[in-house]
Parts: structure tokens; C-alpha cells; sequence
């Protein structure tokens, strides 16, 4: 954890990017470190823990990491929390809380009461359209012996 | 729409990737598509709409998508989601539902429970360390004339 909260440090000091870092550990052995590159990089979901979960499965050759840990500098917002579970990761730390975070101007908390949020009540219009022809694409997929589930 | 079920139809059709696909518009012009890499380019968070995010900010070469929609050939999950408000993008439109998606395997519904509990009683262990240490980041961020807010 130390070493997350040191990269965010880091990280917020060079370039004035997001204050956030994680890394992924399996077995006491760091995989991957990432830091937040949202304005760097010009890619809003270039989050720390997406950017590190990104580098271990390329490390890892696999799209899954089972038996994984992930430190996070700070709690991961609905995005990241999302896709840790995507991952198959197996346990969180975090050190600052979405409350933090907020503290100093980000969006973690609303973003979660948005999310909690049925889709018709949310601020973001949100509109369903052509479902019956949506649900063609996954009989395609239901149909398809070579599909990989995950 | 159609395009965006045509897109994923395709995807799920041709190496049995996930029955998914999303577009980026903006004025009704197609910035970005984006369908499931997540196993054929072994990355959890390559959904079709972080892929369509990440493509239409780098055509943008800016990390929002202000003015821009969203067409998702299925509702997006709590990942997607979050990374669409994060991108500042302004409508969405989606085809098939997260209990759709469920129907064929699909862990959505499960994820948007999970990310709407509380940390202490999710599936997924987490724990809080080091906030005191971890806040030291945030000072860093707050304190540097040179941040850039997203």
C-alpha cells in the first residue's frame, strides 16, 4: 500500500495528473503498477487500477486475474470497482475513501448514487431502443460453439 | 442502433467475442466504434463502450466526450457506465437490458448489486489502509498550481 500511495504521490506531482495508483499482486509479487493518466493520456478510463489491471493481464497473457490482489492509493470508483470484479480479482485494499476523494472535487460519490440509481431516475437521459433486434446478437453469441464466456 | 447491434452481432459471430458493440456521435456524425475485445485481446475492461470511449478521445485527442452520445447495443454495465459519466458524453441509448444480458451468462445484474453495497458487505473482500498516509496524495494534488481537473 505504501507503494501506491508513494507512485499516486508521484503521479500528482509530475503534470498535475489524478492523485491515484494501484498495483496488482499475486503471491507477494507486484505484477503490474498503475497510475492515472486521464489527462496524459487523453482517455477518460485511463483510471489507476484500470491502467494496472490492463498491464497484469497483458503480463499474465490472460483476461482473468484469479488470484490476484489489487492496492488501490485511494477506493476505486464505480468504473474500477466494476472492473475488478470483470477481472476475477480476489480481494480490494484501498487507503483514501470515495469521501476523500470528493473532498478535493471528484466525481466517486455522485458517480455511485448515479449508478445505484434505476435508469429512469438518473441525471444522465438514458433511452432504450430496439431491444427485439438488440436480442439478435445474442442468440449469435448463445449460438456460437467457439464462444468464450467470461 | 442498428449499426451498433450489426457491430455486435458480427463480433459475437466471427471468434465468439462478446455479443457487444457501441458508437460514439456527436452532431449524428460516427466519432468511434468500439466492440468486446475483453478475450480475444486478453483485457477485462475492453468492453465495447470503453473501447468506443477511448478510440472517440483520441480522434478528439481531449479526454471528454461533452456534446457527444452514446448508442450501446445492450444497457451498459456498472463499468461502462461510470466510464461514460467520467467521459462527460450526454445521452445514452441502449438495445438489450442487463437482465437480457444475465439471461445468457452475463455477470451485470450481479455487478450493479455488488457496487450498490456497502464495502463491508460486498462478495468481493475489502479493506481500508493507510488513509492518513494515503491523503498525503490528495495535499499533493491540491497543493500543485498545474492540476487539471476532469
Amino acid at each position: 500500500m505504501r507503494r501506491a500511495i508513494a507512485l499516486a504521490t508521484e503521479n500528482a506531482r509530475s503534470g498535475g495528473r489524478g492523485p491515484f495508483a494501484a498495483l496488482v499482486v499475486r503471491e507477494g509479487k507486484v505484477i503490474a503498477e498503475g497510475a492515472n493518466l486521464v489527462t496524459s493520456a487523453n482517455d477518460p478510463t485511463a483510471h489507476a487500477e484500470i491502467t494496472a489491471i490492463r498491464r497484469a493481464c497483458a503480463a499474465l497473457k490472460h483476461f482473468q486475474l484469479r488470484g490476484c490482489e489489487i492496492y488501490c492509493s485511494a477506493e476505486p470508483c464505480p468504473m474500477c470497482l466494476a472492473a475488478i470484479y470483470w477481472s476475477r480479482a480476489e480481494r480490494i485494499y484501498f487507503g483514501a475513501s470515495r469521501h476523500d476523494a470528493a473532498a478535493i472535487g471528484f466525481d466517486d460519490v455522485r458517480i455511485y448514487r448515479e449508478v445505484a440509481q434505476p435508469v429512469e431516475r438518473r441525471e444522465l437521459p438514458t433511452q432504450q431502443l430496439l431491444r427485439q433486434e438488440a436480442l439478435e446478437s445474442f442468440r449469435e453469441w448463445e449460438n456460437n460453439p467457439d464462444k468464450i464466456r467470461y
